[in-house]
């Protein structure tokens, strides 16, 4: 019997702010970080996984994370991985931490950290990438991994079953095509804030003439500047290339309304994080206010409960499923079900560190086994930090093609680790030494937040 | 110059689940925590705030608290304190820290631990209780206290504004009408799950005798059990006296309104939490298939933008707020905006470590100068725990006594905090010797959890 001997978080963060400061409407300078779990077992294998953040606080989730040893330490692995319905549910259930939450915020993604690092270290016992491990379950099998409760109002148990029987049909032909031609990508590279006119024109140019089907830009910062870029990235790609468009939560709901309408004309693909994610009853009203724009959230959607009333009041056209926001893989499938059963597409988010490596299993094990095929299904896609990932993402003529080695994708070279810690890796110290206190662990009052134009850059998403 | 110099942050557990195992519905173990803050200036004075916990976790909220510092350490305690509106935005906009949540979970509970400790402060500074404090504030004052960002569809700036200065008029008389007669309790003392029927008659006639006009029952755990304690105490305390009964969120939507229909012909006078705190659509459903049952819920809500849309919605006819749940005071003055607006009076959640002792404060300031007289505003109360508190709550006649000693409530005794410290104070090193490692560090694969009655005790709410 091997046993669970360590969850080794670190606290890995990238100095994005420095050469990228400033981002979105509401993120003007991450630091791109990861809480990085490593789940040891007394054999030689590991899983791993992490929870995505953007700087300051990515050492109070490193510090959640580790909270949940005690549910782990010492205990058999095979029963474990046999059973990982269990032990989510386990976790999520867990009165005292629950109290922290309940089911939100820093508690919950440490449970996700923890959840995401047994399914990869699952995947890799079976020697499989994960999509393909949740691909080769049954319906029953992936029902038990669900925690229906708060859901069946909307979702009856037997009509989950269901949904899962019929993504049962056709599945091996399902995983044929996609390791054929894998799943969409969209890519955010040409539509940062602050690229000049010219510069957003050539940068859309060429992600068509490397196959991205569709783009993303960034609005919500000044309204004048938003149209105009929409504008000419209408000009640019035509009148039915999908542009997205993303205002990361700026606006309240008059305001989004406002501000939607005035895009309109130039026809956004999308209409992404208009206001407060929690705000259900603002993304109807939004919705309802625009129609037929298309609404999308879900990057900073806390629960599959808010994703379910997202659904149920008819408030989003698209759903952007994350990889580190809930609870771990099994809430992402409850999710999925949810969406499945609404007929709305799940476009995960990405971008950050390791989203895209993390968040392709979702997509896939969507597409092969949950939702079926779907033309409006897309991943995001930013291409940045892949590098420091033993497994990156493979992006060919625009497409997401499926890993075939085995896990969840986010595991880091141990170089790249080593160089990032915070506040003493290398990198760090080098910055600490160069220019004194860093800026991710003291709030200086000269940050550059309130710096007038954000600089072009990736962003969080 | 007087400058911020350290936040002492304390992990803070009393062993409840030793002497008190189980407690309602969903929580069936909790060991009574505080994440316990002490905001320490250069001058001999300090503000103290606390974070309530159930125990596992107390240590992650603590670190959360700890990640704050920087963002006073070295300031001017007079600046800080002159301008608590913005302190709090500065905190809740801290991009960085923002993504933890957004705005819900322990980095929210941690801003409100160090709002709170502000206010405390400053309360000191002024030589007054914190509610006399809010109470001396203009109208203006206020609500630049507040954060109106995605409420102003519900809320707009100027009608914010007009509720406050009709909560001017007649304030003073108010204020000696707080001072002469209190704000009403009411008593969960004789409603934990699992008292003989006998015992239960006898506390709630003592209940009454003591001068509680109202009491609350839990339920939840058994739909037989529920319905025969409620028509006991129905019996009991005859046909008009209000009597709640809380099922701590244990319900689905379906289950929640059949076992509500059960309870109905005994006039329950309101239901508390019936499903998860963030569902907001099933309070809604629920509320109309019940009608006339009154719905509560607050204790664990997240934020403004959940509690807005319980409004909006028409999901709730209480309001119960909670002092250490969102991002301290200052969201709370816009919660008590939002429940005036909508008439829905507001009874806050108390219980737990030092709740009683902060959330008067809320009480008192929504009845002297937001809300004004309502006759439905009760404070709950526990009798648990006060004698840790410097100042401890004074109820008299089942009402709560306004406070005139200066500060908000939250400052235990220092032996209290020291011989409680966790895991190495005295009392908890006596449990170590005497049986081992404790249940609040370690998860026991038999900790009882799963015992089939849960023990009467005062629960964490």
């Amino acid at each position: 019997m091997t046993t669970f001997t360590a969850l080794d978080v670190q606290d890995v963060r990238f100095p994005t702010s420095r050469d990228l400061s400033g981002s979105d409407a509401m993120n003007p300078d991450p630091d791109y970080s990861a809480a990085y779990l490593t789940l040891r077992t007394d054999a030689p294998d590991a899983g791993t996984a992490l929870v995505f953040t953007i700087g300051r606080g990515n050492d109070v989730q490193s510090a959640a994370i580790q909270a949940l040893a005690p549910h782990l330490l010492g205990r058999d692995v095979e029963a474990v991985l046999a059973d990982l319905g269990g032990l989510y549910r386990e976790l999520v259930h867990d009165s005292q931490l629950r109290w922290l939450g309940p089911e939100k915020g820093v508690m919950t993604m440490a449970i996700g950290a923890v959840v995401n690092a047994l399914w990869d270290l699952r995947a890799r016992r079976e020697g499989r990438p994960l999509w393909l491990t949740l691909a080769m379950l049954s319906p029953e099998e992936l029902l038990d991994l669900v925690d229906l409760r708060y859901l069946e109002d909307v979702l009856p148990r037997e009509e989950a079953l269901e949904i899962l029987r019929r993504g049962e049909e056709g599945k091996e032909e399902r995983i044929a095509a996609l390791r054929e031609s894998g799943v969409p990508a969209y890519t955010t590279t040409p539509g940062w804030l602050g690229y000049s006119d010219e510069k957003l024109a050539r940068l859309l140019r060429e992600a068509r003439e490397d196959g991205f089907e569709m783009v993303k830009l960034k609005v919500g910062a000044d309204p004048a500047d938003d149209e105009r870029r929409l504008r000419i990235a209408r000009e640019v790609m035509g009148p039915d290339y999908p542009i997205a468009v993303d205002a990361n939560q700026r606006w309240g709901t008059a305001e989004a309304i406002g501000a939607i309408r005035a895009l309109a004309p130039h026809d956004p693909y999308w209409i992404e994080e208009p206001t407060s994610p929690d705000d259900v009853l603002a993304h109807a009203a939004i919705r309802e206010a625009v129609s037929p724009v298309r609404i999308a959230t879900g990057e900073q959607g806390a629960s599959r409960i808010l994703f379910k009333q997202l659904l149920q009041a008819g408030a989003i056209d698209v759903l952007q499923a994350d990889a580190t926001r809930v609870a771990g893989l099994n809430e992402n499938l409850a999710i999925l079900l949810l969406a499945a059963k609404f007929d709305v597409p799940v476009c995960p988010h990405a971008g950050g560190v390791g989203l895209c490596e993390m968040v392709q299993h979702l997509a896939f094990v969507d597409a092969v086994a949950v939702a079926g095929e779907d033309p409006r299904r897309r991943i995001e896609f930013v291409d940045h930090l892949h590098e420091h990932f033993e497994v990156p993402v493979r992006i060919e003529r625009g497409r997401y093609m499926p890993p075939e080695a085995p896990g969840g994708g986010a595991r880091m070279h141990e170089t790249s680790v080593a160089e990032h810690l915070f506040p003493h890796g290398p990198v760090w110290q080098e910055i600490a030494a160069a220019d004194g206190p860093g800026p991710s662990d003291e709030r200086a009052e000269d940050d550059g937040r309130d710096a007038a134009v954000p600089v072009p850059v990736p962003a969080a998403d």
